[in-house]
């Protein structure tokens, strides 16, 4: 848990972190998030997380609270407050503190809130040696994936109903019977032909930092790479089936909706792309 | 504004109501609220909120914080404190405060806030005689809208660009053509041969509590009803249209999307039933 919050330009103790009950974030869920993996201290891709929160900031019309750089310096002091080695960094921003009513305020400052936690580096490593379950529910987000907003309700719903039913996380299925994305991971599979498939960026789904750089590591080793939708009976017909986020990395898939995949065992895929993100 | 808040048991002053960072609403949009009209000091169709709050709760399967007649009690007590003779009540309760983890924590208590603030009686009175311009923009919300969450992001990009192209409201379009609702209104036409035309309830749809009102005036009234979908195209075509909201009852709407409703005034009907609910 962390110890020293982010609010506003001061570090407070966790016990006094507390934001205004008109903060939009609370009432309309109107604000932006990123998570960063914090190894040896440092930020793990922290242009990438900076250009996606730019980004989201951007889609909903919200002012950056400072510059990059500005930005950068209370990230890592937040960290170091923190005594952070090996954990995370939540970062939330929302429009701002305004009595409420639905349209953009007028004349509010963003507000800015940030936490650090250390994690234990060793639960991916051993989620990661036996593989985890999922199971496939409908995707019943709104349609700006993309976004990466507090908006987060069904996530939620998901995440438990996946918990429930003994399953590590939830793959999201679109009408159309496509793997948009876990609640909090990015879906992929290694088809039939030894291609490994995760769907392409669209408003469907959120641009995984882990996602791009598992793609880049791919591209380096000479691997085959499409990048497209993939439906749950191709995911469950594959070779292999892994999901990746900032928190966990890589996480070899075994059983999607009980059906076991390839051998019921991580694959070598998955093995080898986690091995690269470890470094 | 708000001049007290009533939080976890306790009323502050504005400037003291705060909530923990790690209030599941703020990090997840894990909450479900409530906008009560206040008049003459009393909350108008209490009964109807109440029970759509229970189902609100039920379906995120986050507790009650307290029994309906304890809450009824707070609830008053907040109008009395901020002496609110006209004017709204906003009740919001939150799966708890939590570490952050997607997944139902355990051990957590919901989280009760609520603020009442005054209101012009006359706002809705004026807006009502000119009628209001709305635009159609597409239903880009998750699918529990039946659900009165604070997952409210889209409702509020719809608002913003609503009143930035010069209307009141923004009526929302599903894929398939038809209107769900406005983004804090329920939306009704008076159809060609004189039908009222609003949308049947399902997960589309929130459950208006001014909806059911004005349902049962018509009925009363003898006036024929139907609840069903309704496209953009009839709803253009149509003799009226109007919008109903707990802050604002009943409010013609006289454009849509800059095509003129019927003579481009509000209608009997709109007036009928607004005339009914200001009783």
């Amino acid at each position: 848990m962390t110890r020293i919050v982010y609010i506003d330009g001061r570090y407070r103790r966790h016990a006094y972190a507390t934001i205004p009950v008109e903060d939009r974030a609370f009432l309309f869920a109107d604000g932006v998030y990123e998570v960063c993996l914090v190894r040896d201290g440092e930020i793990v891709d922290l242009d990438l997380h900076l250009d996606r929160l730019w980004r989201s900031l951007g889609e909903l019309r919200i002012t950056p609270p400072m510059a990059r750089a500005s930005l950068t310096v209370a990230m890592n002091e937040t960290v170091r407050r923190n005594r952070v080695d090996y954990g995370l960094l939540y970062l939330q921003i929302s429009r701002g503190v305004a009595h409420r009513d639905h349209g953009f305020p007028t004349g509010v400052r963003p507000n800015l809130v940030m936490m650090a936690w250390p994690t234990d580096p060793d639960r991916g490593k051993l989620l990661a040696r036996k593989g985890v379950k999922v199971v496939t529910l409908p995707d019943i987000r709104w349609k700006r994936r993309d976004i990466k907003s507090v908006s987060l309700l069904p996530n939620v719903l998901a995440k438990q109903t996946a918990r429930e039913s003994g399953a590590f996380e939830a793959w999201l299925v679109d009408d159309d019977g496509t793997v948009t994305e876990g609640t909090s991971t990015n879906a992929w599979i290694v088809a039939k032909d030894g291609t490994i498939v995760t769907r392409n960026l669209s408003s469907e789904i959120l641009s995984g930092v882990t996602r791009l750089r598992a793609l880049d590591i791919a591209e380096q080793e000479g691997l085959r790479v499409a990048e497209r939708p993939f439906t749950v009976a191709e995911a469950k017909a594959a070779k292999e089936a892994f999901q990746t986020s900032t928190t966990l990395l890589v996480i070899p898939v075994v059983s999607i909706d009980g059906h076991r995949i390839g051998d019921g065992k991580p694959g070598p895929i998955a093995r080898k792309l986690r091995a690269s993100l470890e470094v």
